[in-house]
């Protein structure tokens, strides 16, 4: 198939009138057809205004017909084939094995966020049935159900040009709700969202259902995506990127005249705590682990380990040894974008160049264009909390430890912390009670917790938590990866006295769906 | 006992060095006794830090004890016995009926809470165990819970001296989820809110609970609200009252290095609509019970029925008789304060010079002070919605009839409408058709659709909603009253690969708390 640079609106296919953005292979800097004009307001008013007349119908299409379309989706992804990985290869750097394991993992997202469509949890139908004859006063029948919050505005992360792209994660947790969804698509990888899109559209098309459940546009700069943030009819944001991207949409929401949620996954530094029994344990192994985890996918994770915390006991220095020759053997990779690439470059600098900060070691020098040099430093406990800049994320393979004298200063490095996704703890046995007094600061500061693993790699599971105070994200109340990230395109409705026939399926008292439901508070026998 | 000025912070009795608040007590006008000194700054940083030295001990608490101390506030509050009654009758002007069953329910409030607290389900423990020989990865094991997000700061409403206000809603719901108090009282009823204040600070003692679980300030201009909102160990408010009021709390949590959620219930007209078959069996009956629902509490609710929307059948006319007719015969009621009245008086004063706006009746003429004349306008569909004016919350008795020529434009004037609490349909089963076209408008309007009943009366259950799209609230996504509450104060933590020593009650294998599970997204059979 030619892939062509059209947006993607309702049934249709699009010309944008804006500025044109070409994606570029970040290993040669060429750059790739086709040019993908962007979109102007008049896109933006059109998306939005088939997203907000779709609503209504596709919100109340029966679970099972939902469940099909996100299921199709799925099916659609895989039918493009090599095709998308090649493209997305070129648009980002990324090797073969790592995009064919991102597609099953967002093919897998969509099919699971599917079960939960037809499970019904998600729901969270609720009957407190009528008492006619309580005293004082009877009590009406009551009945709640969640229903979707409106028509969501995605944006594609450039870090995940599946997972969390057009069809990723904010994408599939939003239509399994019931929300429409307009895609911004991200300016790195515009072939790659173009060829999923087209796959979403298509299932939409199949399933019948309205125009408008999906939109992809395009833009170079930013004033697309805050006319999106800011039309009325959107009523949720799923964002992954920089804190001053979040940041900029946060305000935008907030100043609307209805301000509405924003959730936006923006940065983290992903502590990993080193315990003296650990160290004593296993240094050298934790040193190559952690360098494995700093470097895999040149570091472009939002859970990358950008901070080590350690206490300074002597085995300490048979980690650092080993972090040292691993890293000095790790090869340099192809970051995303060059801008990317250039801001890794500046943060390593300017961390570098602080005078408190200590470098350990380097990886190998970079070959090809947007090469990444991965980077390891060390710093003291005082210098750490003195100084805000060696706190901001480097996005990038880059690493800091800071060395601490003893375990109250761990705490107190911890307890200055700003909010994670993450943080990590390398333990033996010996450190359990160590760990017990830290955890309560650690549940404060970071949405997952972590023992003996590394936190790249994040399970698309029921129990998953991707998010956390922030800056982690905007909303430390919900996760963007994992089931549970259903929940924040949603709202509760209560029914009083409301007749049968005007009920909700899923409130009925047969319960034909079978889903499950609380009673009076108690779950429904069935 | 006597009743004293100082602010509670903490187990301390702290007099406060700000301007001082005196109780009106609004029937007679008289200042009442004793003066209460506003706080400052310093007593917003010595309630804040308390609460946040004790959020880590109180969180842990076993859930049973935590429930004890729930139950241990409802238990003192009655036996304060009549002198609260008293109290809160000279302050607001209520009857004492209205009063003790307020009291009623706040005590249920704080034992269902109790009930939510053993429960657990509010906890969403969810567990998928590890599955080692996965391919091509191993599954860690990965284990959630929720935790309460941290201290949180709740502003007492004015309208429910009780159940809204010290040891209401948001105060049962943030202590029931694990989160310290910080409670700013409404400077109408000072003297109401410390002997409740007494009554919580006494069981957080009775149950060994760490300083600071609870405080209570007060002050008479905005500056220590604002203040407690800025406090950056305050996570979370909670607040009912006006709409500029709460913008202006969003403003400050937004504008905070770390922005935090702000729960506050603002404004609401709550339109009842009559149906033409509901008109032609029993419009007299409907116009009599409006009436009743207007004028209950002086119209002082916030889901009182401020605009009724009508198709203009000929039956209408004996609705707006018999509306004529009771409203004639409704005896002026006692608002809460000085205050409310004059903006009573002043709103009603707005919407009667409309030049489209004509009067159907006023109650009885006004005798004592602060003495409010309930009121009911009609004015065209065309000109409700060309006038934001006649949309506006007026916070007292009066209501306003749209007439609607036909059923497009009642759903015009729906989908007009802002985020309410409620919507209510007066129907009869001829009806059905026309309701079922409307209600996917509803659910997009409001919190809680009814059906035949009146919107004053929030049952506290498992499946109300007392929340509603912006600006009936800050936050569309949540309610403020019934046991979905608690999920205001919470966000979710994943435990990845913790070992069972260091695990959470909650989340050990062995469900020793007996609370439900979702185990690999299914419910754990016990």
């Amino acid at each position: 198939m030619q892939l062509t640079g059209e947006m993607l609106i309702g049934r249709g296919s699009v010309e944008g009138h804006g500025d044109a953005m070409r994606a570029v292979n970040p290993a040669t800097g060429d750059e790739l057809d086709p040019p993908f004009p962007g979109g102007t307001q008049a896109d933006v008013e059109r998306a939005c205004s088939l997203a907000w007349a779709a609503f209504d119908a596709f919100r109340e299409m029966p679970l099972a017909a939902r469940a099909e379309f996100l299921d199709k989706v799925a099916g659609g992804i895989l039918e493009i084939g090599d095709p998308l990985i090649e493209r997305a290869m070129a648009e980002t750097g990324l090797p073969r094995g790592r995009l064919e394991g991102e597609r099953a993992r967002t093919v897998g997202q969509l099919r699971l966020f599917a079960d939960v469509v037809r499970n019904g949890w998600f729901l969270d139908a609720r009957i407190d049935p009528a008492q006619p004859e309580r005293k004082p006063l009877p009590r009406s029948d009551l009945r709640l159900r969640n229903v979707p919050v409106g028509p969501v505005a995605v944006f594609g992360a450039s870090n995940f040009p599946l997972a969390f792209s057009v069809a990723g994660g904010d994408t599939a947790a939003a239509l399994a709700a019931g929300c429409p969804v307009v895609v911004k698509a991200h300016p790195a990888h515009p072939g790659t969202s173009k060829l999923v899109g087209l796959a979403v559209q298509k299932a939409a098309a199949a399933c019948g259902l309205p125009e408008g459940v999906f939109s992809l546009l395009y833009a170079t700069g930013n004033e697309l995506g805050g006319a999106l943030v800011a039309d009325p009819r959107i009523q949720a944001v799923g964002f992954t990127g920089s804190r001053a991207g979040g940041l900029a949409l946060m305000r935008i929401a907030a100043g609307r005249p209805e301000p509405i949620p924003v959730y936006a996954e923006m940065s983290s530094i992903n502590p990993v705590l080193l315990f003296p029994g650990a160290l004593a344990e296993r240094a050298g192994e934790l040193g190559r682990a952690f360098v494995g985890s700093l470097t895999m996918g040149a570091g472009q994770f939002c859970t990358n380990p950008g901070l080590l915390i350690a206490l300074e006991v002597p085995e300490l220095d048979g980690f650092i040894q080993a972090a040292r020759d691993a890293l000095g053997a790790a090869p340099a990779g192809t970051m995303l974008t060059p801008g990317i690439f250039q801001a890794y470059r500046r943060g390593v600098e300017r961390l570098a160049a602080r005078p408190s900060v200590q470098e350990i070691a380097r990886g190998q020098l970079a070959s090809g264009a947007n090469s990444g040099q991965s980077a390891l430093f060390s710093t003291s406990a005082e210098s750490f909390v003195d100084d805000e800049a060696l706190r901001e994320e480097i996005f990038g393979a880059s690493s800091l430890l800071v060395r601490c004298r003893d375990l109250e200063t761990v705490r107190r490095v911890v307890e200055d912390l700003e909010g994670q996704l993450t943080i990590t703890l390398q333990m033996a046995e010996s450190d359990h009670e160590t760990a017990r007094a830290l955890l309560p600061v650690l549940e404060r500061k970071a949405g997952r917790i972590l023992v003996n693993g590394w936190p790249t790699g994040v399970e698309v599971a029921h129990a998953m938590v991707h998010g956390g105070p922030f800056p982690a994200t905007s909303d430390g109340r919900s996760t963007s990866v994992g089931t549970l990230a259903i929940r924040r395109f949603l709202r509760p409705v209560c029914y009083q006295d409301v007749p049968a026939p005007l009920l909700p399926t899923a409130l009925h008292d047969d319960n034909a769906l079978g889903i499950p439901r609380l009673i009076d508070g108690a779950l429904e026998r069935t």
